[in-house]
């Protein structure tokens, strides 16, 4: 930690704060400049967050951390790629995973022909919603348990894996149970209890950026799950938000480079969410592949308009498949299948 | 919805939106304008959602809602003001409640202190976190369930009513055992199972507002409350996240009068999270009160350098009676107590 | 400058980042700590500003800067309040000055009209744009010189000064000619040549601060008034731009404490851009003069809907003298005429 | 324009509005919904701005317009890609361009070799700034009018065409003597004078994104150019601010799709500005080129670490050469060359 003293200060008040560093058990280094005295505070700061408190300090002008406070999602714990594997699909290896179908599960009918349609168009895991997180409490809320057998259905049927939304820590049993991914949505980025909760079940967890979560914060969560012993963690950028009323949201492409140069984990983005209008999936994902996202998940509905939710942003089973195929020179661009 | 049309469309592809709206059972009212043609679709917004996703047709230009998405907590629904009573204390009537306390419960002593402190400089509630959401899973997580004991015999010898936030299913019954008012963190503003357990306890709510939260999702996050059968919601600003950084949080005080426009529940403000810097927080609460808060909820500790958690925006006891005393002039002014 | 190393580097990589210190002028102070290696560079950080540049070395995490800065505007460079004079009304003392008039000048009958209102209201400075910035080039763009010869005769007949825009180079001696106050609006914040020639003037400044506008590089903005020998400088929030959309800006009433501690100048609110809604308007001043405001600027007009720019966020003649008798109140708790 | 009128008001407060309707000059049609009435005001709304005033009416909910305040920037005056040509080079055509250069000019030395190694590269146009908006008037403003004459050297002996920041009204004749293009700062974008000014030289003119801007702001930013009769516009998305810290701007690639779905001209990415981290350029460019960028503006000098302003951002000659060749499969994939 560094500690910047105000200029002109009484030598007791640099006295009070070296005191102080010390009692809290780390050991202080002085330098002193031209226009100010810095502090160096050495010792390791994740144990004794309280230093940061020295900025209450009348004497004391700013307190600047060293030390990243992320540690097993960070490279350098883990220099190499890491990859999750579902059902002999490997994300964050050569080939980057599709990961496609209806915002919400509605119907055997909506879920089997979409899944049918993209398995055919290429993607390899099955996504849709059972419990789906509503702004409004009047808006529908998933077909919940229902959901999940139809998705377990499809799975039978297609051999695509399945993704699924856990939003209660009440649920983590019964969406464990059906899921191959348990995604964690936006809204419960910073759920930190539904994440240990979700990293207990030992299934891998694709965790979404909160609307307006620094890169920082989101390793952080992260690390909720690293920490509970389950190294399976996929990061998925889905949009923040910013003023900008065009779009939904404002997909952030750069955290795919910057995600991957500060962990080890793979980066999943989410077109859909991430901008929230169908006419602008595909450009998202070229952007995506082409600054190396390891999988995409993409909504497809086989007819938006009349969607339970989110129809804005769902393409349909034909788009999607012209996607697919526009995508294929990006892939070998980038070097990957 | 009024469903804007581009320019230039071919008749049919007009006639399709046409029966589109007809088949959702809303019923379409057409305008021919000078540039474009406008279709309002008559019909109460909240039953059929689906309708908002005609913006993907390629005739569509945009599509605006008409109606508000709240409805319990409008002042629609509800003109007068409502309060919310906790051991013979309003809130949202005459009086501006103040509730003080430590950010994280950490000892008997601390605690017991600070209640005893912040009692006789003019609070009414005791704030204190047993259970902490922390970015990183390597800071202090709060005392659990020991911390809520502590709270209840700081309640017995002090009288004053008790705050705590809920941050985990698991633990509603627990909290609700011993909290007076239920606390709703701003990470878990959005976590809207947590939402409807802890509504249905029948205890007050205090809903903090999400770090990019806009009112609206603010005011349906609070319709999960009500709708659950639970009147007792107030509404806590606590600072939004935009680009400054000179603060932690740029706390939105205009958040108050638009509240009370729109909705007939109280506003609590919290200047400690809202700016971070213990030495803005009177300044903070001058203007709160100023413009029209019900409650200001402050952060106390007896040695804030010394705090498990967020000690840069902790007050001492010293300078909590003082900004209690400088506030004085600005109760009367606004007409309050 | 503080400059973090990466764990693990070779020593020729430290000792290299060393050398390019002292080639800079700076003098490195090496300081080892338990998981980092950090450097000082002791040395003057506003001449070397290339040091910075160190982030782009692979053997370099971070690069800190110790230093404020901004140095005229700063508390430390002149640590009581400065002042501005205007007509013998001081802004920045005891009484708070209202600016008060309408969007834009419009025509000799509206500008009087407003004039003599809000004088007997209280107003001392009367405002208006004559010369407007419009974000389309087919809206109303302000009647020009026409405009200032109108304010000057408003002047004559109410002894109000004058406080108005200037948006061009071409304009600084047309505009310095009729304003006792010139204002650089928020789009034109970090228009340095503006700034230049206006702070030329040697007339008293209105800097607004721009939309998505840092206060540290609001503080720099006015750094270019006062380096070019203007002292008569007044910061003026309006309002910044974030993700909320019920208000057309955000008013950081924050900025007005924390200016305060940075600065010497005076801080002006300007409740009418700084929420785009009327109905704002009077809660937002008694929010102002709470938090400590030298000044407000208050749009007034007396037939809003007919503006001929944001109608929405200007108040009538009969508003304003209501807005007037509720500060009175507040200006007493704060010690304030 | 839609307005949106409050529930249970009077007979004659809808009246007073359709009044007022029809006084400012439309023709109003009433539609009865369920909730809400809602009045269609028919005419149009580019020369009739006031109405959006009758917000501040009590009876009026909401103001909606219906009309985009775009012309000549829109696809709807100009159904297909519109280019600008440059010394033989097209921008908007099949060949994606280059511009590349140092931030700032700084000697004839950096320059040239400069302009020789990105020409090498693959670069046709040369940027360089020679007069340079600073945050902190402390810091290098430029060598001006000298810079000019060495990027015209430059041109003179690489064959390359020359890209430099206008800043100020008094430099328009200056700037427009050398440059081909006109490039207008994000600190400008929205300073008409200078766009009006700068599109007056008939020069081809690049118009940043401000750090705030919508894009619907930026669009009629771009139309101030255009309807001063110069049809060469670029325009350059170089990232807007956010609350993320990492990168000193957040690129916004999705603007390359929106506006090229909204308008007609050309799109240039500028990934070293957009990220502010010289790391990061090589992933934003294969972005850019994937989501059909037309132009690419990259900074380039010799020695960035001693470089006079943004060192952190610009990219070695050997670093830019190793990006151009990273492109060639992401061109091919995106049929570019």
């Amino acid at each position: 930690m560094i500690i910047v003293l105000k200029p002109h200060i009484k030598k007791r008040e640099e006295t009070a704060v070296l005191r102080e560093i010390r009692k809290l058990g780390y050991k202080p280094h002085v330098m002193r400049g031209v226009a100010r005295t810095v502090i160096g505070a050495i010792g390791d700061e994740r144990t004794h967050q309280s230093l940061e408190t020295l900025i209450t300090w009348s004497q004391v002008e700013s307190v600047m951390p060293v030390q990243k406070r992320y540690k097993l999602v960070s490279r350098e714990a883990h220099p190499t790629d890491s990859t999750v594997t579902v059902r002999d699909q490997v994300i964050g290896g050569k080939k980057v995973q599709i990961m496609a179908g209806p915002c919400s599960v509605e119907s055997e009918r909506q879920l089997l022909s979409t899944a049918l349609a993209v398995k055919a168009a290429g993607a390899t895991i099955l996504r849709g919603g059972a419990f789906k997180p509503r702004t409004s409490p009047y808006e529908f809320q998933g077909l919940g348990e229902k959901g999940l057998k139809l998705l377990d259905k499809a799975r039978r049927e297609t051999g695509l894996a399945v993704i699924t939304e856990l939003l209660s820590e009440d649920h983590v049993d019964l969406v464990a149970e059906y899921a191959d991914i348990i995604q964690i949505g936006a809204r419960n980025a910073q759920n930190f209890q539904l994440l240990i909760a979700a990293a207990k079940t030992g299934k891998p967890i694709l965790l979404k950026r909160g609307l307006s979560m620094r890169i920082e914060e989101w390793l952080l969560a992260g690390e909720y799950v690293l920490s509970n012993e389950n190294p399976q963690l996929l990061f998925c950028e889905r949009g923040i938000r910013t003023f900008e009323n065009y779009t939904r949201n404002t997909l952030d492409l750069s955290a795919i480079p910057i995600v991957k140069r500060e962990s080890h984990c793979p980066v999943v983005i989410d077109p859909s969410q991430g901008s929230g209008r169908a006419d602008l999936v595909a450009a998202m994902c070229k952007g995506a592949v082409a600054m190396g996202a390891d999988a995409l998940l993409i909504e497809v509905h086989p007819n938006p308009a009349e969607a339970y939710s989110d129809g804005a942003q769902q393409v349909t089973p034909a788009a999607f498949a012209r996607i697919m195929q526009e995508l294929a020179p990006f892939l070998a661009a980038a070097g990957r299948e």
